[in-house]
This record gives structure tokens, C-alpha cells and sequence, in this order.
């Protein structure tokens, strides 16, 4: 999997489902742990919701974003996070995936360097790639529970400045997170360096050690992305939602309006509603905080270096050195003799990414179950 | 209204939208011909086949899109154009808005130079802009029925030569639809150039005289791009599509994996349905079609220099020589003193905007038949 000339790689998780897939297609049953998706739809009010508004012509909305669902983010901000949002700073976006794209072209241009975290969603570094970026990448460990830090920050500014860093917490592939004092940490070191931060916030709600800090609490400088996929089990639905300061948010509209038009409005309905109905999301998140438990003691016990649950997030991001110094090579056997999908760690870390796998428990109990029962047979068979 | 330094500009129709929303808050009722959108749901069948998605998780589908929405827009193309187009060439997109980053970023790379009409889709200009591409414009006007030719195309390269054109037939604002000696000598113009065409065929279906003819029947190296938002009503569904040239596909495919993940599911769910439902299409064409002549004789008898019908799309762009050279103040006015929405040319065109108007005939007959009531007495008052 050599990349593009200009560094471009495909997303190999997108490349690990379509061979799923084919699989499926011959009749094979395949333990889906490959995808950050959870495994039930969204809380049946949201569904009414949707159901009830369907008749009616869905058209553009404003780019910003239906003005009810701006409103009831702004009141999700006060209930959950104890800050005031102007429902105006608020832009409804296509997942976070448009957010991203809305992000750098608002506060930065073309050519400018922004720093992520290595390993990390891979998602970060190819969009910086694929729309002309360039990107620092500061590495953080298993060593210091994959957390990042102010010092790690400073160091990697030092040998290589960048004008913005894109951080998440909870992180995706390592579930880590951090807390009220290291957020403050990340967010004084940005301010020193000058340094624009941007905030993905999409694993908020899913957090196993308390509730997940915004950096809304700690500073109105920074560009906050969150999405509806993970914690509201939307996914499919393309809607996520960015905060943006008031010196940005005009910029980041005229994008919108010209690079996305609005977010899809059904999804937009969907949305407003699913902010009401948190307990539905709990719900499930009990039933991943039973498949962290089940499937980290289970890796423990096949022999995957993993040092404890993740902090958040539905990630296992566990290594592999007593089987496989090559993650591509053994997701792509395990995928094909034992009928388990799970991501390589080069998806996440082209340097030290051979070393590591990541499961995903966002799906059922019976998925985490079966792909265990499975890892050991295959295991057992000596790859 | 000045530009950003880099010259990007807000979507005014988009601005107009927002300003008639504070309106009718207020209470007044507004004629909407600012936004081309249909003013009908989609087909009742689009609608069941969505009802009946929506208890399942809808998660994200493969990055191409799913396969059965990519088979029956196959389909399409051997029924409607009588070309064979494999489905692994199709990518599901989030509109085609998503569909112009993607081949944008796929053919060139920032910094390049891509052609577009004058007057055209605003978000053409401010798309290429906020990527940071760079353009040229090729200015197209009134005494040719804003046709675009191979010659208009080969003198703007000589002048300043361009790696893309981006091109629409039927085209926003002025609905100029050519014929199939039209767009073969574009198609044949830009091969001779070494210039990469990406034919946008978004108001395909919408041609009223004659069938539109896609870029995909005469050649196999154009990106084309289309949407289910204006044929098939679907604007707010944000769901369209590419058909790229097999040299470029992988890297359309990697780029939208990474960039979008994939478009919305239920979309992709209804975009399917709809493309058996194309005689609801048609029974909405033809009620554009009426507003179509209305709306013409109705702009004639006013004043508003219109010589004949638009060949296609739901767009009148007539000239306001006879009541002002201020576009943008003119359609201020109509909005506040007579409640009727419209978009200033200088969206369009930036040069010679200033004497032009659009008007859309997407909605109802009642909406066009109010707002030439309303624009005789707004006009009568002298302003």
C-alpha cells in the first residue's frame, strides 16, 4: 500500500470494509470490528421525528443550519459543559468531515502547516494532504497512555512550527483522554506558540473515566468540531456541528454556503431531536463500556500488548508484537481465514503502525464475543 | 459587498434567503425566486422507500456509494444517453457541491488554473477561491444566448492559459442549454488544448427544447457531475454524483474516503428510488414549463430586457437596464418594499452583473403569478 506521490493513502479501514464486504457477497459471515460505527440506530424519537417530517419538501436550509437545532446545541453547551454559546457561532455541518474541511480553509491557507497527533484519525492527515496542507505530526505513546501534552507540543513547534494543531479527546485510534488540567495545558501552549486550536470534540459523551471537558470551558479561541455519528449513533446520517470564534465564523459561513450550500436537512431534524433523547445514548454507551471490559481482558489474554481499558472513545488499539511485526498483512489474514475486520495500525501511524491493531467495540456484545472465540482459533493456528 | 482579500465572496442568494427568513418572521409573506429549489417534495414512492430505511442503522455505505444506487445510475446512462458506464467509475457525492471539491482536488492541484463561464454558478468562482485554486473567466453573453464555443474557450487560453474548465449545459443563471455540435466542439476544443473538462449536468432533464446531451456520449475523459436536487427535487437530500475517468477514479475514491467518508445513507437510499420515478419529474417540468412562459411574458411586459425562453433549467436572467445599474440595491428593495426574493447578477458575474437579475421558476405558479403582481406595483412606484 505505497502511497500517492504527493503522500495521499487510502483510508485502509474504508479498504478493509469493501473486502468485507465481497466476503459477505460469497456468503461468509464476517465479525464487523474494523469501523467506528455503532451497532443500533438512532433513539426512536429521533426516527419519529424524521418519519413525521418526510412529507414535507426538504430544501437547503441557511448554511449555518436550521436555527432550532443551533439553538438546542447552544443549550446542550449550557446543560452539559456549564458555558454560553451564541447560537450564531454555531454552523451545522456534513459530519465532521465537512468540519475539517470548513476549519482549515477558515483559519488557515492553503500551504500552511497543522499539527495532529501521531497515531491519529487518518482521516486528519490525508485531508490535510488531499486540500494542499502541509502537517507536523507530534508522536505520543503508549508509554504516557497515548496522551498528549503542553512540553510534547512545545518540542514538536520547535523543530518544525505549525500554525495550528487538530486534537482530539477522547482519541480515535487510542481512546485516550485528558483532563480539565491537560486540556488547559494543550490550550495555554497553543496560545504561547500562536498556535490556532482546533478541537475535535466527536468522542465527547463516550467516556469512561467522567465527562469529556470542552475546550469551550477553557477558552473562546478555539475551533470545536463534534458530530452526531458516535454518541447519537449517526453515522450514516452526515451531520456534525462546529463552534467557531466570533473573529472566524463569518468566513467559515461564506465556505459553507459556496463549498457545502447546508448540511442535509432531515439529518438537520434528526439532530435537534437526538439532543433530547440522551438517555437512549447512555444506554448504549453501557453496552460499550461491557464490551470494553469483555474485549480488553479477552486481547490480555490471546497475548495483545494493551495496558488497560481505554479512557474513551470505542477503541482497542492494542499491539501485536508477540504475532506480526506487519498489521496490513495480519488484519488482511485474520480478515480472510478467520472472518474478523479490524483496522491496521498503519491506517493511524505510518511509522510505528505495523505494531498495532485497532478493534472496535461499537458494535454488538455477540460481535466482540464471536471475534474473540475466532482471534483464538486463528491465533492457535500458528499465523 | 466586498470581497474577502483573497477575493471570495458570500453566496447572495444564499444571504437573500436569510434575510427573507427574518421577514416572514416578522410576518410578511414572500415571494421565494432567489434559490433554485423545487417547491415539490420528491416522488410519494422516494418517500415509502425512505419510511421503510428508516428503523434499520443506517451507517456509512462503501466510499463510492452503495451498489445498487451506482447499478441503476448505470442504468441511466444506457437508457437516457445510450452509453455503457461502468459502476466502479460512479461516486455517490453529498450533492454536487461535495462532487466539485472531490474533482477539483482529484484533476489538479491547488494553485492550479481552472475556466469557468461569466455569468455563472457563484460557487464555481468562490469554490475554486476557498480551495485555493485559481480561475478564468470566460465571458459568454446575451447576443449568443450565453452559449459557450470552442472559439470563446481557445481565445481565453491564449490569453491566459488554464488546466480545467468547468463547464454547465443547461447553465446557471441564464439556463443556456447546447447541442450535441456545441458540446462536441467544446469536448474537441479543450482535447486539443490538453485542458481537462468537468462537465457539471445538474439541470439535466430540465431542457425544453430537446433532450440534454451528456459530455459521457461523446467522450470518456471528461468528470461529469450531476445531483438529484433540482430534477428529482431533492435539494435539502444533498445527494449526487460523479462519473470519473478511469485514470482518476482511485484517486476520487481515496480522496472521498478521506474528505467525506460517504454520502448520506438515506439519500443514497431515495436517490435510487427516484430514478425509476422519473415521470414525477417530468409532470414537474412540466409545470416549470409554464412558469417558464409566464414568467418570461410577464418579465417582457415589464420592462426587463429577456429576448426569449431559457433553453432549460428554472432560471430567467433578465436585464434591468430600463430600472437600474445596481443589481444587489435593486434586489434589496424588491425584497423589503414588495416581499419578492431574487438574486443580484453581480452573484453571477462580477464584472456585469450589476445590470442583471435571476429570477427562479422552481416553485409554484401561485409564487410567480404573486410576484409579477407585486413587481408591477413595486415598479409603478418609481423605484
Amino acid at each position: 500500500m505505497t502511497p500517492a506521490a504527493d503522500g495521499l493513502m487510502p483510508f485502509l479501514a474504508m479498504d478493509i470494509l469493501n473486502r468485507s464486504k465481497v466476503l459477505e457477497g460469497q456468503g461468509r459471515t464476517i465479525c464487523h470490528l474494523e469501523l467506528g460505527e455503532p451497532g443500533h440506530p438512532p433513539a426512536p424519537k429521533v426516527l419519529e421525528a424524521v418519519a413525521r417530517a418526510l412529507p414535507d419538501p426538504q430544501g437547503y436550509t441557511s448554511a449555518k443550519g436550521r436555527l432550532d437545532l443551533r439553538e438546542a446545541l447552544s443549550r446542550y453547551y449550557t446543560e452539559q459543559h456549564g458555558v454560553s454559546v451564541n447560537p450564531e457561532m454555531i454552523l451545522a455541518t456534513m459530519g465532521s468531515s465537512a468540519g475539517f474541511i470548513l476549519a482549515f480553509h477558515t483559519a488557515f491557507r492553503p500551504g500552511a502547516r497543522v499539527a495532529i497527533t501521531r497515531p491519529g484519525y487518518p482521516a486528519y492527515i490525508n485531508t490535510l494532504i488531499g486540500l494542499g496542507f502541509d502537517y507536523a505530526e507530534i508522536p505520543v505513546t503508549a508509554a504516557n497512555n497515548w496522551h498528549l501534552t503542553g512540553p510534547d507540543i512545545e518540542a514538536a513547534h520547535r523543530e518544525n512550527p505549525f500554525e495550528g494543531l487538530l486534537f482530539a479527546s477522547p482519541a480515535n485510534p487510542t481512546g485516550a483522554a485528558i483532563d480539565r488540567a491537560g486540556l488547559a495545558d494543550i490550550i495555554e501552549t497553543c496560545r504561547r506558540l500562536g498556535v490556532t486550536l482546533i478541537s475535535d470534540e466527536i468522542y465527547h459523551g463516550l467516556d469512561y473515566r467522567g465527562p469529556s471537558v470542552s475546550a469551550l470551558e477553557l477558552t473562546s479561541d478555539a475551533i470545536v468540531i463534534n458530530s452526531f455519528s458516535k454518541y447519537y449513533c449517526m453515522t450514516g446520517w452526515r451531520i456534525g456541528w462546529m463552534v467557531l470564534p466570533e473573529a472566524l465564523i463569518r468566513r467559515a459561513e461564506i465556505l459553507q454556503q459556496n463549498l457545502f450550500i447546508s448540511a442535509p436537512t432531515l439529518s438537520q431534524i434528526a439532530a435537534t431531536a437526538a439532543l433530547n433523547e440522551r438517555d437512549y445514548s447512555e444506554e448504549q454507551k453501557a453496552s460499550y463500556a461491557a464490551n470494553r471490559a469483555a474485549l480488553t481482558a479477552g486481547l490480555q489474554n490471546l497475548g495483545f500488548d494493551l495496558a488497560a481499558p481505554a479512557d474513551g472513545a470505542f477503541y482497542a488499539y492494542a499491539g501485536i508484537s508477540r504475532f506480526s511485526n506487519d498489521s496490513l498483512a495480519f488484519c488482511e489474514s485474520m480478515l480472510e481465514q478467520a472472518g474478523i475486520a479490524a483496522t491496521p495500525g498503519v491506517d493511524f501511524d505510518r511509522v510505528d503502525g505495523h505494531g498495532f491493531i485497532r478493534f472496535s467495540y461499537a458494535g454488538t456484545r455477540n460481535t466482540v464475543d464471536l471475534a474473540l472465540d475466532r482471534l483464538k482459533t486463528f491465533l492457535a493456528a500458528g499465523s
